[in-house]
C-alpha cells in the first residue's frame, strides 16, 4: 500500500475482502449439503456482505510482524465465522429481537428461530474445526495453533463476548456509568477485535511486545470503532448502514453520546485513534494498512 | 474392575462421575464472576447430575488402549460441557419446548431464554478454551491435541449433532422410514459417543486400528443407546426417568418402537450390543469397562 495514495485504504480493504470472501466461501459446506435449510441459513449470514473488518486486522497483524497472510487465513475466517453466529443469535427475539441486519431479514425472519439458533451454534462449531485443518496450513507449528485458538475461544467466551452480550441486555433501561459501559465494550465487542490482532500476530511468531502492543492496538480501535457505532446510531445514514438509527435510544440503552454528548464522544475517538498509532511506534511500513484503518474508524459512514 | 464381581460396574461408573464432576466443578468458572447469572446458568446445567456416560467413555477409551486417564480429563470434561449446551438449547422454546430436563426446571425457565441461549454458547466455546488448556495435560503432544480438537468439533458441528437435530426437529410429524430414523440418530446422537472413544483413543496414541475398532464399538452402543431411551420413552419409569413418558409419541416424534415395535426393537439392541462387543475382540482386560458398559445398556431404567 503507497502512503501517499489516498484511495490506498479503500483499495486494501475490497482487495482482502475479497480473499476473505472467496475463503469463507470455500471453506463453509455447499448448500447442497443435506439438510439444506441448515447450510442456507448459514450462508445466508455468512455471506451478508460484512465489512470483514475482524478477518482483516488479523491478516494485518502477520503482516505488521513480516509474515505471509496465506498460512493464517483459516483462522482469520475462523474469527469472522464467530462474529457471525454472536450476530445471528443477538437478532433472536429473546435478545435485541431485531428484524433487520444489513438491510436485510435477519436470520430467524428468514428461517425461523430453531434454524437461526442451530446455525449459529453450527457457525460456532465450524469455527473451532476450521481452526484445526493443518492441511489448510502447511508448516504452522501446532503449539501456535492451539495457542491461538486459546485464546479466541477466551475472548469469545464467558469472560469475553458472551459474557458482554449478558450484560449488555441485562443494562437495558438500568443507569450505567462509564466505567460499567466501557466494561460491556471490552467484553461485547472489543475482546474479539482485540484477539483477532492477536491471534494473527501469534500465528505469526511475533515477539511477546509485538504481541503486546498490537493487542493494545486492538484495544483502542475495538473501544474507538464501539463509540463511533454509537454516534452513527444516533446521527448516521440508514441508507448507508443498512438499518434504522434511534434504535438504542428507543430501547433505552445507555450508549457514549448518551452518556457524554456526541461532542465528547467524537473527541474520545480521537484520543483512542492517538493512543493506537502510538502503540505501533515501532513497527515499520509493513504497519502502514493497521495506522490508516485506525485514522479511517473516524471517518466511517457504516 | 473384578470380572467376577456384578456389582464391579456400578462401582466403576460412580467412581469415574465423581471424578469427572470434581474436574468439571474446577474448571468452570465460580459462581461469583460477572456477571453471575451467566455462571450461576452454566453450572446449573453442568452440575444437574448427569449420568458422564461421554466422558466416562473417553476415559475408558484410552484406558482400553493402556493409557492414564489423568491427561485425558480436559478433553473428557470438554465433551460433557459440549453435551450439555445441545441439551440447554435443544429445551427451548423454539426447539423441543421442555419445562423439565433430570427432574429440574430446563435452564429458560430458570433464567430466561436469553440466558439459556447465552449459557449453551459460553459452554460451548469453553469446551474448546478447555481442549487448548496444556497446563492441564502437561506432555501431550500438541498434534494429538489439534487433531482430537477437529474431530470433536466435526462430531457436534454441521455435519454431526447440530445436523442431526435440524433432522430431528423438521421430521416431527412426518413420515420417516427407519434409514432416515437411523440417520437422524447416527448425527444427533450418535456422532458424540463415536467421538467420545475416538478423542480417548487419539490421545492415547492408540494405532490406526485400535481407533476404528474404538469408533465402531462407539457407533453400535449410540445407536443401542438411543433405541433404549425411545423404549424408555414408552414403558420407562417417569421417577427414574427424572421426566414424563410417552411425550415422543405426543409430539408425533418417529421412534424405533413406533416403526420396529417394542420387541423387534429390543432384538435391535441385543444385536448392536453383540456388535460393539465384536469391535473389541482384539483388547485384553483393560477394555473390560468398555464390555460391562456395553452390556449393560439394554438394562438400563434411566
Amino acid at each position: 500500500m503507497n502512503r501517499d495514495d489516498g484511495r490506498g485504504l479503500k483499495e486494501y480493504l475490497a482487495e482482502r475482502k475479497t480473499v476473505i470472501d472467496r475463503a469463507l466461501a470455500g471453506y463453509l459446506p455447499g448448500e447442497e449439503s443435506h439438510p439444506p435449510i441448515l447450510f442456507q441459513a448459514a450462508r445466508y449470514s455468512v455471506m451478508a456482505g460484512g465489512k470483514r473488518l475482524r478477518p482483516i486486522l488479523c491478516l494485518a497483524a502477520a503482516e505488521a510482524v513480516g509474515a505471509p497472510c496465506g498460512p493464517i487465513l483459516p483462522v482469520a475466517c475462523a474469527i469472522e465465522l464467530i462474529h457471525t453466529y454472536s450476530l445471528i443469535h443477538d437478532d433472536l427475539p429473546a435478545m435485541d429481537d431485531d428484524d433487520y441486519r444489513r438491510g436485510r431479514p435477519t436470520s430467524h425472519k428468514v428461517f425461523g428461530e430453531a434454524i437461526a439458533i442451530l446455525a449459529g451454534d453450527a457457525l460456532l462449531t465450524e469455527a473451532f474445526r476450521l481452526m484445526t485443518r493443518r492441511d489448510l496450513m502447511p508448516g504452522m507449528p501446532p503449539e501456535r495453533l492451539l495457542e491461538a485458538i486459546g485464546e479466541i475461544a477466551e475472548a469469545a467466551g464467558f469472560f469475553g463476548m458472551v459474557g458482554g452480550q449478558v450484560l449488555d441486555i441485562r443494562s437495558e433501561g438500568e443507569q450505567v456509568d462509564l466505567e460499567a459501559l466501557q466494561g460491556i465494550h471490552r467484553r461485547k465487542t472489543g475482546a474479539m477485535l482485540r484477539v483477532s490482532l492477536r491471534a494473527g500476530a501469534i500465528l505469526a511468531g511475533a515477539s511477546p511486545e509485538q504481541i503486546d502492543s498490537l493487542s493494545n492496538y486492538g484495544e483502542q480501535i475495538g473501544l474507538a470503532f464501539q463509540i463511533v457505532d454509537d454516534i452513527l446510531n444516533v446521527e448516521g445514514d440508514p441508507a448507508l448502514l443498512g438499518k434504522e438509527t434511534g434504535s438504542d435510544a428507543a430501547r433505552g440503552k445507555v450508549t457514549f453520546p448518551a452518556l457524554l454528548g456526541v461532542e465528547a464522544s467524537r473527541l474520545r475517538v480521537q484520543a483512542l485513534i492517538r493512543e493506537a498509532l502510538y502503540s505501533l511506534a515501532f513497527f515499520d511500513d509493513r504497519a502502514e494498512p493497521l495506522r490508516r484503518i485506525a485514522r479511517y474508524i473516524p471517518e466511517r459512514k457504516s
